[in-house]
């Protein structure tokens, strides 16, 4: 779906936020686990297949409260093919729950690759005369570094299939700004990098008046967040960094526009993990997630309105 | 394995290329998709299952000639999860026939999600208790703009599994100069990227006085890759962009040391496709890819020698 729906689903949910399922095994509650080990041995199969279990109890309890999951594809892939899998199952099932998907690939790479990523994260690839859609997500995060070939590619599938994307901009790392803070003529690569995503942009507008081509800036630099706000107000931020890295509500404030629009939060570790934190029974990991998306939700709700 | 490694299975077979596995359908002789079709019916899992089977028979007809190979990952992520078990299949294959693996897969994430990513595909993921390798290649590409957060787990791999890294510094394709070729204070921002590989580079010294952190710098900018080549003379280049992308011979030589060292060109669509471009029968498309690449060794050999 494009940006408009991510939109309508904030809106709908009065949620400015986005759960983020970077399913570590670590994360996940053992009697799930054990479940898992005890019918597939331990394995990447019975990985995979606890990661999916956690991520659905994670959704049905939360998916009438929030808009929207963000998958990090990095811990599906730490289960190989197996993790791959519950990634795919895990997108289906998001969808199917009326969330918006969006997975965080961070891909990158010259033209023709990065038709072949579009087409497998959110497009379908043709076997031989008959369709199939690889993971089928509502958006992707990318990387800028090869300029518009390999966004190109994606920017097509958006305004083909209605969905959208999230360029890198200015990462919530310690240490994003060895490059991107280097000085350049627009004030800094990563400047330059913001006016790469405005111009590109331009290629795949929303009705909403925000573009399918948002762009990733991170809640721990507040005051860089303000100056690419300013730069690009028809831009919609995906916003990480807040909680277990370091960001309060606050500093997600700079990465809205004035009327408390244009932005979503992700907490990934901050929502998996709450059960961890509040000294909650691990059975109850659900309610302690959703706890603490309700407080998330309002606390940024507060600081934007 | 490291990059000491690379460097031998190139000098054993004095032959500094490497061959793509970027194995769309299309590229397939129908004989072995209709096998699979037969099989499984059209679908993802009959993909994976003829992509794994046009590599095999690849590798089994070139690993006597050639180093190493690049799969590259957006090939088999397009076919799901199915198409991600076929690179993993690949990647087993040909590390058993000898052949250096680099999986061409450009990741770049916050230090968290590096990690995940540099065990997935380096090392080996803890399932409580029990260790598994999900993808274990000996390389992967790595984009740099995370800075050294997104880097330093991969380094890690390296020293504690020797294997190598080759982040991405100037890439063949034709927008790259639009974020690459911005002026720095070092030249450039692929110039900047440069310095950082270089010192990240120091990191994980190979004792061929190549580090296991090398850098991709392609083809099809000669002048650039002259800049490079001179500030970074212990960095070991992949060199993407020969053949299908532009490149030709003469462009690759300035990617080399004085010596005739230091430097790997791929070609990907070359060697695959080679029976389609050549009038072969479908049947001879492990001849027409042996010719093609004994072909291209010989080419670059003549060049740099």
């Amino acid at each position: 779906m494009s940006i408009d729906n991510l939109i309508k689903n904030i809106s709908g949910k009065n949620n400015p936020s986005v759960v983020g399922l970077d399913t570590h095994l670590s994360y996940i509650p053992s009697f799930i686990k054990e479940e898992s080990f005890a019918r597939f041995g331990k394995g990447l199969k019975a990985a995979g297949d606890t990661i999916f279990k956690f991520n659905k109890a994670l959704i049905d309890g939360l998916h009438d409260i929030i808009p929207a999951v963000k998958p990090q594809s990095a811990y599906y892939e730490l289960y190989g093919w197996e993790g791959v899998r519950a990634l795919r199952r895990t997108i289906s099932y998001a969808r199917k729950c009326g969330l918006y998907v969006i997975v965080d690939v961070k891909r990158n790479d010259i033209g023709s690759t990065a038709s072949a990523y579009a087409g497998a994260y959110l497009g379908s690839v043709d076997i031989d005369g008959t369709a199939a859609a690889p993971f089928n997500a509502d958006s992707v995060t990318v990387n800028p570094y090869l300029g518009i070939d390999g966004i190109e590619p994606f920017i097509e599938k958006c305004n083909k299939f209605d969905r959208s994307i999230f360029v890198l901009v200015k990462t919530s790392n310690k240490s994003s700004g060895e490059l991107q803070d280097v000085a350049t003529e627009d004030g800094g690569v990563y400047m330059t990098a913001a006016k790469l995503v405005g111009e590109w942009g331009k290629l795949s507008m929303g009705k909403s008046g925000y573009s399918n081509v948002g762009a990733v800036v991170g809640a721990t630099y507040p005051a860089q967040a303000e100056i690419i706000r300013k730069a690009l107000p028809n831009t919609f931020f995906l916003v990480p960094g807040y909680g277990a890295q370091g960001g309060g509500a606050d500093d997600v404030v700079p990465c809205f526009n004035p009327n408390g629009l244009g932005a979503i939060v992700n907490s990934s570790r901050g929502i998996m993990c709450a059960y961890q934190k509040n000294g909650a029974s691990e059975r109850d990991f659900v309610k302690a997630a959703r706890d603490e998306a309700i407080r998330m939700r309002d606390e940024i709700n507060k600081k934007i309105k």
